[in-house]
């Protein structure tokens, strides 16, 4: 198509909003404009993006058995109770009432209306295993949208969800799964997406993955053993603290430490390292109860393992005086009844600590978890943190990094399928709840991490695989008859030979020109002008400057046209899963 | 794929909540599952279906200059403000509140959105005209879902948005619009779409079109001319009653018509003709004044027309003692004061008319229209009926038929872009505001409305063009070895030759299997059984029945994707428009 019809503005200053550079290259290009907080419209060049994201996506769902199906976005609160997440789930799910007084939700997750539609199909054990998915618009009413695409609260997504009758069927569908994503994400030209072993979270299950595109910018924090390279989310990966016993432990002893509250300030005024500290972190249930998290000075409270705990969300507590509580002096020793505590690994063993006092201004020392804590049980709940042992090989040097999640799958279990009454009759008579695992790839969020993958200063660098035309083709001086018209035939010899062409024949400056050619991001370019014609050649080259080439304007089309299809090519066939 | 794997019930009884036959079918063949009231998901034959419709309908909008682009399915209040229609639209505008009391919207359509978004890249009128377009979600609280996928509360739609800096410059546009539909209806299987004449009702705007398939099952009423060829909606069509004036006027006079409410009533006890009498309709204006249709007994009053005239929606009233007004004796003359008194241009010239005689149970004979209501104005307020003259030839014999709406096309004018800000500077420096239209079709509306179309008592007749699958392999006695084996290799001869096949090899019966293949209505179908094999052939055959054919099994796969590579080429091509 011509560029000068393409709806849609291109500018060259970046957004004051903007953090990230995919959130600003998406403004600058014409690619999204807001329409309110995290609600985005897409103009074309996103549309044609995120339609060959979804065809490969199609693609390789189907070559696992996928099956497409389509669920309402509009879905009714009932079916939200029977799996009990119209009460488990918090204000991001979007409630709302029909004229009737019908409650209703927005799909932001299709678990349960996949039970719904398979159902009465899924009755004999002959069924199984099989997988449906859908490529759709979801909502989930994020208290804080940001960057872009990477967060927003309207979304399309494919979600996939597969059914078995044993643990090891799913376990074996959810590999092939996984293969399938690694497959995707190298199509759509992020072959360096890594999977992560990750929080189930609201989703439950057992065991869940998320596929990362680890970048400064990303929003999760991921724990890479650089020994065996096991990698975890930071939320989900276990903490081995090592015990720091000293040979001799000093007596308990009250120390008065006047306006010293926080850790630092106690450790500072009593010249002790915060490793030689036990921290207090105080939260309050969902049901209103206090628990206080004691752990090593040094750590931070992994909530995501304390939630999975304790069965039910926390936040943090402001500490009030009727809770019989001491703010900034609280310690394991002569804490009053009636609170939930609960301690860390990294505790274990460990003496001569300093921690809370229990009254006002006093902090102990010399406390021996050991002598003074005795019965204390000691759990997993604290960050694994840089430098700290692998969970897997138990060797020190945990590196910690940033990723976007680009995708998750999860072994739900029974989690959906018992409380919703999904039922089959097994091989030998016997009536069964099957098995469920689900899949996930936001198409936005995908198409923004390619972007802030492959970009410079100047725009997107799209892989041949999702960009929204091939080829951009830019004819200089669009006022000179002879450039004008090499131009136009070159355009319908591209066409003919099935090319995707942009073509730029506005009479603008080079400038203008090659910056909304780089904010397009089309990896090929073709320029004519009449430089060039003067010897009968025109430019062929990357957006990703791996090369220039001149060549002579009769051969252009065809020559392009033979570089591009090889290029598809390969992205389709050199994924080596 | 294999049909023993594809997720969804098929049955034979017909379900007793379904009126019409696609609703029937399309539930029988495991094609949708209801969710909710007006809700359904969809399984993966629809989903195959609905994407073909999908991509014809992308082919023929990008082939009149349209880009596809996506609006949000959420949609901020502010903007339905801007237009004014969070005001005027009712229930059927599903409002709600996001988790900081910000006012949302769910799209029923996308007007506001398309300003939205081209506000600002649409601020010179070199960047005119040009078409953007969407497929998409929405949802609509219908008061009445009904006929499976026919009315619905959340459908897909593609709705298209065109921008003009000049009413010609749309006209021109809107007309190629019209052509690119009917070839979109004819690609679908329904070249026997016919548009019509509508109301633009909640749309606004001057000029608009509805595409109606034709069947006694629809819920639109057309007025079609067998003469001239005119067709418009009943809802929009102009009456043109003939005068039918009385060489001599009786004298109006008061008559004791006991028990005598309905025009049925009093025109019997007076022994008159309906067409003789002067009809009252009460109605109440939204804003809550009383409005009386006066207009011949044989006539109905419009809601459409009226709804236009007043400006505003008007519902049946229920007459109270306290409006002055007797109910069933309500006539034009001596009214009280303070009601809005419309008459019809039925009642125009008559004479010798009933009429109510405004106090309990007395009417009026002799009514004269020119003696007793002088200054009178009449207007078209009625409904067109069989028999009646056709608005624009005049000639008599107006036909009545019922349709499905399958999409829609309005000339807008300035209705949104207007009260929403949107200007440009034309070419003589003068700020002006566009023009637009929209221009819609419901995917799954058509889907349903194919099936209406084309099917028999045992299942869809699927058009080539959108079929779920193209080919429906049939293994009889797939125990048996050698037809196993027979149908295994045509299998993989038919995909490697490009056809979509579905493969049933089950060891049913023959029953079971040819009713499910009828439910599926995959237009072409190959029968192994040891019975054709004995002389080495297979059958070969249509859906619709137009040919069977015994093939030697070498050549089926050949034939087979032969046969339907021409229809498929003939679906494309043979589109007269």
């Amino acid at each position: 198509m011509k560029l000068e019809k393409l709806v849609g503005e291109r500018f060259k200053e970046r957004p004051s909003d903007c953090v990230i550079d995919s959130h600003a290259l998406f403004v600058r290009g014409g690619y999204i404009k807001n329409v309110a907080n995290g609600i985005y419209s897409s103009y074309l060049p996103l549309r044609r993006i995120t339609r060959k994201i979804e065809q490969i996506i199609r693609e390789e769902m189907d070559a696992i058995d996928g099956q497409e199906v389509q669920f309402p976005v509009v879905l009714p609160a009932s079916l939200w109770e029977e799996s009990g997440r119209y009460q488990s789930v918090g204000a991001e799910l979007m409630r709302f009432s029909d004229r009737n007084g019908a409650p209703l939700v927005l799909g932001m997750t299709h678990e349960e209306a996949a039970v719904q539609l398979v159902r009465e199909y899924g009755q004999s054990y002959g069924r199984y295993p099989f997988m449906i998915y859908q490529i759709q618009t979801k909502f989930r009413d994020e208290a804080r949208p940001r960057g872009g695409l990477i967060r927003v609260r309207e979304f399309t997504m494919k979600d996939a969800y597969s059914f078995h009758t044993s643990q090891a069927d799913l376990e074996e569908y959810y590999a092939r799964c996984h293969k399938a994503y690694e497959r995707i994400f190298a199509r759509c030209g992020l072959p360096e997406v890594v999977s992560v072993a990750s929080d189930s979270g609201m989703m439950g299950g057992s065991l869940s993955h998320e596929f990362m595109l680890l970048t400064p910018v990303g929003e999760d924090s991921i724990a890479i053993c650089p020994s065996c390279g096991c990698r975890a989310n930071v939320e989900a990966a276990e903490c081995r603290p090592e015990p720091q016993r000293d040979p001799v432990s000093a007596p308990l002893e009250a120390v008065y430490t006047p306006d010293a509250h926080t850790i630092e300030e106690v450790c500072n005024f009593l010249n002790m390292p915060k490793e030689k500290s036990c921290k207090a972190v105080v939260y309050e249930r969902e049901d209103g109860g206090i628990v206080i998290v004691f752990l090593r000075g040094d750590r931070e409270v992994n909530e995501a393992k304390l939630t999975a705990f304790l069965g039910c969300g926390v936040r943090p507590a402001a500490v009030t005086e009727e809770s019989g509580l001491h703010a900034g002096c609280i310690g394991p020793v002569g804490l009053p009844e009636g609170v939930t505590v609960l301690f860390d690994r990294s505790l274990e063993g460990e003496s001569n600590l300093c921690c809370g006092g229990n009254r006002g201004e006093y902090h102990f020392t010399g406390l021996d978890m050991e002598r003074d804590c005795p019965g204390a049980c000691f759990r997993d709940l604290a960050k694994i943190a840089a430098g700290d042992a692998c969970p897997a090989c138990g060797r020190k040097g945990i590196e910690i990094s940033r990723g976007i999640e680009v995708g998750n799958i999860f072994q739900l279990g029974d989690k959906y399928t018992a409380p919703m009454g999904m039922r089959y009759l097994d091989r030998d008579g016997e009536s069964r709840t099957p098995v469920m695992g689900c899949y996930g790839i936001g198409i936005g969020r995908l198409a923004a991490s390619v972007c802030e993958a492959r970009h410079d200063d100047y725009g997107p660098i799209w892989p041949i695989s999702i960009a929204p035309w091939q080829l951009h083709l830019c004819c200089m001086r669009a006022d000179n008859p002879e450039t004008r018209a090499c131009a136009d035939r070159l355009y319908g010899e591209l066409q003919k030979a099935g090319v995707e062409v942009i073509c730029d024949d506005r009479t603008v400056s080079a400038g203008v020109m090659f910056s909304d050619a780089d904010l397009l991001g089309v990896p090929y370019r073709i320029v004519v002008s009449p430089r060039g014609l003067k010897n009968g050649t025109c430019e062929f080259a990357a957006r990703d400057k791996s090369f220039t080439e001149q060549l002579p304007v009769g051969e252009a089309a065809a020559r392009a046209a033979a570089v591009i299809e090889q290029a598809l090519a390969a992205a389709r066939n050199d994924v080596n899963v």
